[in-house]
């Protein structure tokens, strides 16, 4: 029986670094265990392939194109309903642990006269959740000053354990030590298998997973609770603590998947992205052979870590009553199409894991089995909802829920594609392409055999054919012989675009209640002498009437 | 110069109902006269042919796709910016006198704490509005309550004057004496014709005159204000009080537009419309008859009132800082198409009278002109907030301000089309054709030649050539010869589709910024050894580090 969700989300993690999930070198036991136990949806796709666009997605199950907030940085607004304003509703505490780069609309709560001092304005400004911990994992600086203003919790730990220094995030958790005592940062990728400067027990994976114990414990009673669980790894910068920094090597890096031809003619979008820092620097062999292994042992890391999580909850009896998922905000091009980091929609970057255990007696039918339906990010919201007795919003949720697929019964009717967009204004790409910002956005229409990607801008679209190329080498985007295809994309796209996405406030079941409520409240329309309607619709329009008052009778 | 602006709508008032416009039998000198000091667009369309969605769409400067109140009484979300608040934030008031048709997203304001009876949660409750007096002009009551259950201050307004009984606004103002003592109905079209028992001063085209002459007598120091000044008339219940009611006659009722081949296998959503109650009614000859002369009246007695106000104006010195703005939420088929009411998008419905008087000099050159650009009602949101002396946030309001045509400089680059659309899921029309709410949409598209109308659900679209046929008679929707104009206008459906418009918390010149922000807060992607990039972003991820904490080093 389902009381209780833990929804776990790694940074960055491919769909295929997971051994369930088919790697040949990276063991990840305890993540296979889950799936064992549940359901693992092998064709879930993210909205965006970005983290702040992919994660306000996740958090209000509503297409990018809904709630608008398309990049990191860009604030969701105030009133975009979120998955815990739906769970409390339906009296499910909402908890973070962890990331969300959510970015407060500071401007849209001051006109509504919200502070994050508040009960309400804390959970605007943190896309709905109730933070045990919010840590974004990225506390860089520059010469500009710190990419995250906020306090950092996880620097605060660091420091009260004794690390040294204003910033030990980057000094110790994400770098190495270089002779006697020089940094060498995780920032650069030479130096990627070199051991992180800081314990294990005190890497960032393992302090989030010990405050998930500690909320699994201090919530052991009480209301039933969502946990959004938000680790920071396997993101950048790549660089893990002993052992795991060296517990996989080059020779256990699976070939890169890209061929030269996709450098011919390509579409200049695509082009872009391949010439940009990230794109030149995977390239280069020796950073994929630097940065793979590494980020491997990060996984591995995240998955040991996964393991003494799960031991807590059987010991605490939390396997029985709680709802767990596994899952990422977006994949890892790792040199693959001579990109990196993510942004475009190849599988590497757009497809994520989808693990789903359902403790109820329902999903039984399903335990240890994977599930091919075409998965959105936004179907856990409305799972969720769903999982904790609640009805999906269907005028405000997109998504749709999973429950069917665990308890063996598929919806009848499912979706015929999957969404995802990417808007890369904020990037140098969107400059050199010389596109004004809102021609710098990109939409994927992906059916299981076709991904086809809109570019604004005035370009061709990209067309792969994923029966007869599943690698996604060859562009059709140009071919003649495919614009029929091209079309039917097109005419797919235009009926998702105009979706009725805002019509939040009013249900499909209000409006149909509505629609015999004019005339009953009144409002006599089209009637000649009254005789077109049943007289108990017009006695309120007929009657005796006393004088006119008199001042004003001419 | 413009310090003021007063935004006068009136509701339900067809384009070419007035004489400036070219009506053959009607004079509204009043009228006139303004579009004589100003400029009167000829191509001004609304953003949805319905009083509800129009007026959001009028009040947010955007499209109904982007703010989701698509009809009446569907509540505009909180979080939505208005008019009111663009304007207050460049220190300019907006007042409301009369009808908005807002209802207020009660769901929403009460997750994020907000009360109607604080300053921000009334300003929300009204759809960015202070209210100086709210009146939407609905009052009737039927078998299951009142339409609006508001207190009504018209019908405060009559009681106070003496006028007897519940509801004055119905018993008196909205129906004629019959016999001694006998209700006779304005709902009744049978009675259009009679006067309306009220004298003409208590009506309430006269009462929210003297209302508006109220507010600018007690505005008249201090802030810079806008005032929307929003009649309820010439809307129906259509009669009139005396002299109005009979002041035309059925041989001034101009023919009415259409043609038998109009019902000859008719795009199946427009023989919906004609086959509605108020379709049937017009299609009756002496509907029209007794309804036409009587909404010329209204229009007469509203020019009237115009012209005691413009006299007020006049006299206190308003009309030299005040711009004035004179136009109505949607048209009225009165019969042309087989059709009553609005909804649907020939001229007579969804192209409005619009004319700008603007105080300043520069608008000098452009006065007593027309313009025929393509213009929708969005568009002056963003004139207003221009007029008030703000930039016109691009990324928030969808229209774009007017003032170059005023000023006789048009823009190089303007709209190719202009939008429409309507959502008729609450009315029976929906549930006759067997669809599911959100499939009874309809989206217009004008270039100024071709009118395109897509239907959801299924249907084929219909399709007008106003060059050819400027009555709009003959639906090319299913014409052979005119896919390729089709495939057109679906492409221009689709751009518009994805338009960008939910990305409201950043704009686009923020976003330029931000492209350096990251390296230079210390986000150093795709560096291998740092040689990448100049030195300066890399100082500070180099330098000394202290010893790990010992109680960890193992």
């Amino acid at each position: 029986m389902t009381k209780n969700i833990l929804f776990i989300m790694f940074d960055q993690l491919r769909f295929d670094y997971l051994s369930c999930a088919g790697h040949p070198h990276l063991q990840t036991p305890h993540i296979d265990r889950l799936a064992g136990l549940g359901v693992r949806f092998t064709n879930c796709y993210v909205q965006s392939p970005i983290c702040g666009a992919s994660r306000m997605s996740f958090y209000t199950g509503r297409y990018v194109h809904s709630h608008g907030a398309a990049w990191n940085n860009f604030p969701l607004k105030v009133g975009e309903r979120t998955l815990g304003d739906h769970l409390r509703e339906i009296g499910m505490e909402a908890w973070l642990i962890g990331k969300t780069h959510m970015k407060a609309d500071e401007q849209g709560m001051k006109i509504l006269g919200l502070s994050e001092d508040g009960v309400i304005g804390a959970r605007v400004a943190q896309c709905g959740f109730d933070v045990f911990e919010r840590d974004d994992g990225l506390w860089p600086e520059g010469p500009d000053g710190p990419y995250d203003t906020k306090p950092s919790p996880y620097n605060d730990y660091l420091k009260s354990t004794g690390y040294k220094g204003e910033n030990p995030w980057h000094d110790y958790a994400n770098s190495a030590l270089e002779g006697e005592d020089e940094i060498a940062s995780g920032w650069l990728m030479q130096n990627a298998g070199k051991p992180a400067n800081v314990a294990e027990e005190d890497s960032e994976t393992a302090w989030l997973t010990s405050r998930a114990i500690d909320f699994v414990d201090s919530h052991a009673h009480g209301a039933p609770w969502l946990c959004h669980l938000s680790y920071i790894k396997p993101h950048w910068p790549y660089i893990a603590p002993s052992p795991y920094h060296d517990m996989y090597g080059p020779n256990q890096v699976t070939p890169v998947q890209r061929r030269d031809t996709e450098l011919d003619d390509p579409h200049p979008v695509y082009a872009q992205f391949t010439k940009n820092a990230v794109g030149r620097a995977f390239a280069r062999d020796e950073v994929r052979r630097a940065v793979i292994p590494t980020y491997m042992g990060l996984i591995k890391q995240c998955d040991d870590q996964l393991g003494r999580l799960f031991a807590h909850l059987e010991a605490t009896g939390r396997m029985q009553d709680t709802m767990i998922v596994v899952t990422s905000d977006h994949g890892d091009y790792l040199g693959d199409h001579w990109l990196g980091e993510k942004g475009l929609f190849h599988e590497a970057s757009v497809k994520i894991p989808l693990i789903v255990y359902d403790p109820s007696p329902e999903a039984d039918a399903t335990r240890g089995t994977t599930c091919d339906a075409l998965v959105e990010s936004i179907d856990l919201a409305a799972t969720f909802i769903e999982a904790a007795g609640g009805e999906v919003p269907g005028h405000i949720v997109e998504g749709r829920s999973l429950l069917p697929f665990l308890q063996g019964t598929p919806p009848a009717e499912w979706r015929d594609y999957a969404i995802s967009e990417y808007d890369y204004s904020a990037t140098p790409m969107c400059a050199n392409l010389g596109l004004a910002p809102r021609d710098a956005r990109l939409f994927m229409i992906a059916d299981g055999r076709w991904k086809f990607i809109h570019a604004e801008g005035g370009f061709r679209p990209m067309l792969f054919d994923r029966d007869a190329d599943p690698e996604e080498f060859n562009d059709l985007g140009a071919s003649e012989a495919h614009a029929a295809i091209i079309d039917d994309m097109y005419a797919r796209l235009g009926d998702w675009a105009r979706r009725e996405a805002q019509r939040t406030t009013i249900s499909d079941a209000q409006i149909e209640r509505m629609r015999k409520g004019g005339r009953r409240k009144g409002i006599l329309l089209g009637l000649y002498d009254g005789s077109e309607v049943e007289e108990e619709l017009t006695i309120h329009i007929r009657g005796k009437v006393g004088a006119r008052p008199d001042p004003h009778n001419v």
